[in-house]
């Protein structure tokens, strides 16, 4: 959406309006009763929204839809896009319309917004210790049930990669598909028999025999799960970039330096999304 | 739901449904393919979940309807409940059933579990502060959009109270309503004028002179928004319990004891929704 | 909406048409047959609506938005506003068009505008009665299914006042309730530990010893169901201000006056809503 | 549905559900708070409905199906049937099942059955006043938006006869028609010439000259709109069973019996559906 | 829509656009991805699609449906309507608008036109051959599961004539209906009582004494099932224009004229619908 | 589903449930008057499906759905699975059950199944003839709108196998994104940089040139676009299987023999599922 590059995940309008009018919905319900008999319908005003805290914004578009799904008044002058580091104090956009639906709408956009740059914020955390090495930062299926592409935007956003979006667009391997099959290479096979090539494969391994039965087996991306350092590394000599590698388990900001230095390809991080702080963005109605 | 009295906010199984489909529509989207193509369809498999983190659990029923929207022959026997205490090794569940339904629903199942249990968690560490004391803890309209019932049900597993549900439920007068209106008084007035009697009225106040206005307004309750303690506990002198009062404003574990000496009815805290860390659950397949 | 001070059920324009769509679909289904065969689909034409009896207009948003949707290029006229007392041959609304839309949605358009002019008439004739009272007329929840918030409105555009909508905005504690709690005071308190604050309680009563026992436990709204007049005049003595007063039962036209002289705070009546004659309206193509 | 033939307007499940539940959630919305906070989750309870006034029931399917969505553990002894003639005091229904179920879906329940037993009351009338003659008593399509099919099949519980369901299931020329064709014959050729030979052709008349001119070019009915009893007479004679007749316009209680006199094959009577007056039917819990 | 007369099956906005995104949504999903990190998003393109082949067009306003769904920007310049023949070569229609827009929508476009116009095609072929007679082609209900309206509409757009729309809107009376009623006259009645005079009624008829016995039940349509030229030539005669008659049973190209000689009203085709062939029509990007 | 491996496209029963629902919508609409009319409502009788031609059977579970969603009371005894060969008079499937459901069901479930089978059997002839070969037959995006994943399980019922399921899970670069991104390098790249490594990537080229510059570029797939045989051969031979290769273009039954022997991996057939030839298949109540 921005020229920054944020352009894998889509979230499509006709989606965002499910979204926002399923959140209007459970907000103002029948309506909002202290606004609607204290406003005047007439009123206008101006508004804007400024961060009060350092961090990456994202989710203004989705932000300035709720507002516009109430109103077709609103004039929205944007000052950041989505994926700009912001700093306490800065205006983040400055809004004019209605006073009603800005008063309607301001949680409503505030808990996208504030929830978005949070994701986007700490991704961003980790992106910037990872610039020396080639190692990226991935999201993971950890959301918050509904928003996945939200979520996922918001990594994005923060400078992170997106892995898998669900069950459907890649294949990944895991210990209990291993057992049922009856080992890695088995479980590769059923796969590749079932599914012609169009899907890339991931293999969850824990040590380095089963890395080894991995990269014999062909798999395209091996994971190496819950592993300490020294494997990590023996692993990625192992493997030779015959595979790309993901480390996994309970990576956070103090530790991922050296997991990097042992040459791994991605870092996949599931509090990016299941433990979010939001990032602290007021709204101001001007006098 | 459960006979611990979390009654309050109360999920319909509709509702349930709606958001659970959401959810698995959105993670197994057209099939999960690698489950598919290696476990047969036919094949039954017992598991269990189990806590990693001592906390509170909330959002098991949740959890199940996940699994059974999945398949009707899953067997759930719980060993706690919505609101139980927990600790590392507990077992929270038994689960038998189709091992394809078990990891295709694994994911979403604990994506509603862990945030759930996560915000139970959160509130009943708030709760237990202020055990000596009158005051109780509220959440706020700060939720994730499309789980706010959800989410207040967790506060509620916690020990919390619940604030409003939304903008329908309730009159919160705050300052942008009164600049309008011409005053607490007037604003009141109107609202009043325009409601008949059936909605409580709570006016946001920040100082002393509007503390005694909303008094004299005949508020139902009067929220006081960042205020120092010494003001806080002057407004309660002045208020005498002639409404109830609500402290809010960056509400943290440390400070609330203090807030609580005060003599405040209710203490509203936005991060136990805004800024949630999940609680550590896992699932097992047994061999 | 209007100027005239109907903005508590805020009809928004997403429920408006969700539920326009689901009449224009029951009505016009796969096409108008009639029409689409006969009249071109590029002609246009003027036509209007006239009242055919006296009484107040309630719908006319809502019925302007049935040809919007079927048109983009109605142009609308309004003479009169909702609320607006009207005599017959009076022309409520002018409206120009494509020939066609007008046709097809002329019935669903009036069954809307006829159902709720119909409801705020026969409200207007109860506020009328009361004007010299401080009692005002509510509604309740005897709506036809589907159509709640379109019917209060209504009640609200003929002067009436807006009873709870539905069971979740307030507490309304019957003899069922009292029964199972084992009295008043006990179902007030259970509401209470269970609700905090937020939510206003009214009990119900059918005699002077249950008035009391309401008054005790601090109701803030007191029903008196189906009691003579005697009975509610010292009922409302008793109560003396400390709570709210609503009548309730069978509340006919002949009868509100003495009720009101009672000193009763609110009647309500059922048949605004669950007995609706329609005012007679129809609607002209010009020539 | 019954066996006494009341099986032309059939609701199929999937549409009873989708306006039960739309009914159910604009009145429960988040919950029923009082019942939740008073009424122990468990407890099971024996109700019955009864009706407080003479007429004919109509909707008692719908109404058991609001509680079995409600509840699972519903159980529902039917003492009549939709269709049937019931006295004051006549016990329609037992139900037992889950003392919230009951509670929470008792107006909902009621407002669908008092309405559809109120037009099927109403119908009656009209229906046992033609008893001698061989006209019928058709409905039209002034029904309540979202309801068409409850209303129409409760006219035909009363014994009335359904006319068209919308615009799209046989062709009704109007004056407007006649108008933009340049006559009926013209109206009546378009029409044929665009719709093969599958829907029957009714045209609206308003004299002898009209009357002549639509049996000339072969429509199936012929309306007699808003015509004194002399030409109605003169009418039929005219068409002499070369096509069926509809009487229409106000036609009360009062008229109908001079209008079947005329010879009239079908008086349709708008006020069926859109002006009705709810049955008196209570549901009281035992203790 | 167009001038040509193709206005019986009306496609409403709500109802293409319901049809539409329901396969966008299954075909672009959470994004298009390659497109969308290839194509910059203000890339501006001028298109045009072409007929391959000799053919009808139909489906040309649902096709720009696809694209303005998708982009506010579109540019549409039509050549053709619907029901207009084409040569190979032919440009249907330029398009200007964003390069992402017409990418992504181009196979959802694509596969509505050439379904659509091939059932068009292959409609007029019959129809051409029949020019000579009274005979009309009529549809079928063996559609598409979910494009009914679409199928119509294409084969009116062919010069067809639709048949009943589905079960709801005409009366047909098959073996298995007369069995059980005891006969065609006892079916007939049964229908008759039950449902007024608005629809028209169609017997099943497979040999002459059925077609006898039809006539005699006053059917308005004999239907000729699978009978040779000899045995409906016999139907016609014996039938004399008291009933429409309609042959049935894999009409092929071949056959129908040697039908249409024997007097048939309508022959019905079942493969126009349910065995389509699309029209090789192709969209092109200019440099 | 079957145990004969088809598994990749996995139809979920609430997919299921909603392409059925939406069916029979349009198909009974507001009830089978025929049938409702004269079939009384508790008949039960048995019925059979039985091939009227050689084929491949696909669609069973999707056809015994549209039954058990009119009526509980179906007894499904199934013959034969998805993929099996049936031959003409084949019995495919028992059904007992109410009268009713079976005959307002049974258009809607043959409209299913005979679709279904006809695909499944086109698409076996393809694979019968590539047997003695490497290559595979893939379906394409060419499906009806609304139907995608309906149409890819029938190929693969009919031993094909599944390309792209949409836009989403799939890189498919084309001429028009080698354009602008100046090269099929460029686009590789951009693309690579964008989507992290889950996804195949595959590039469609129309020479030799092309072919080697994706090759260079590392595309995973290379779809050679309407070559003809000597220049697929080069291009196989170029490509060493280093990659995998689609041929694409019109792929006829009398030509895919050739190209199999060109040594190419998959053949891509739009007309699988453009161009439906409907299986014939009938559904018989027993006397």
């Amino acid at each position: 959406m921005t020229d920054n590059g944020i352009t894998n995940i889509n979230i499509s309008l006709q989606h965002a309006d499910e979204i926002i009018n399923q959140a209007l919905r459970e907000d103002v319900g029948p309506g909002d009763i202290t606004t609607d008999n204290i406003i005047p319908e007439d009123k206008t005003v101006s508004a804007f929204m400024k961060s009060k805290e350092e961090g990456v914004v994202a989710g203004l578009e989705i932000t300035e839809r709720v507002f516009t799904i109430l109103s077709k008044d609103i004039k929205w002058k944007q000052h950041y896009n989505d994926g700009d580091k912001v700093k306490p104090g800065d205006i983040l956009v400055e809004i004019d319309g209605p006073h009603r639906a800005l008063l309607t709408g301001e949680r409503t956009a505030l808990n996208f917004l504030q929830r978005m740059s949070g994701i986007a914020t700490q991704t961003s955390r980790f992106v910037d210790i990872l610039k020396p090495y080639k190692t990226r930062i991935l999201d993971t299926r950890k959301t918050v049930p509904g928003l996945r592409l939200l979520d996922k935007y918001a990594v994005k956003a923060g400078g992170g990669t997106n892995h898998r979006i669900g069950l459907y667009d890649m294949v990944m391997i895991k210990d209990n598909h291993i057992k049922v099959a009856g080992g890695i290479k088995q479980a590769v096979e059923k796969v590749r028999s079932g599914l012609a090539s169009e899907f890339k494969i991931e293999v969850e391994t824990s040590n380095l025999d089963e890395v080894r039965e991995a990269l014999d087996s062909g798999a395209d991306i091996i994971m190496l799960d819950n592993m300490d350092n020294e494997t990590m590394k023996a692993a990625t000599e192992l493997i030779q970039n015959k595979a790309l590698t993901e480390a996994s388990g309970n990576m956070s900001l103090e530790r991922i330096k050296e997991v990097a230095e042992c040459g791994i390809d991605f870092i996949s991080v599931g509090s990016l999304t299941h433990s979010v702080t939001a990032l602290d963005i007021g709204m101001y109605i001007k006098d």
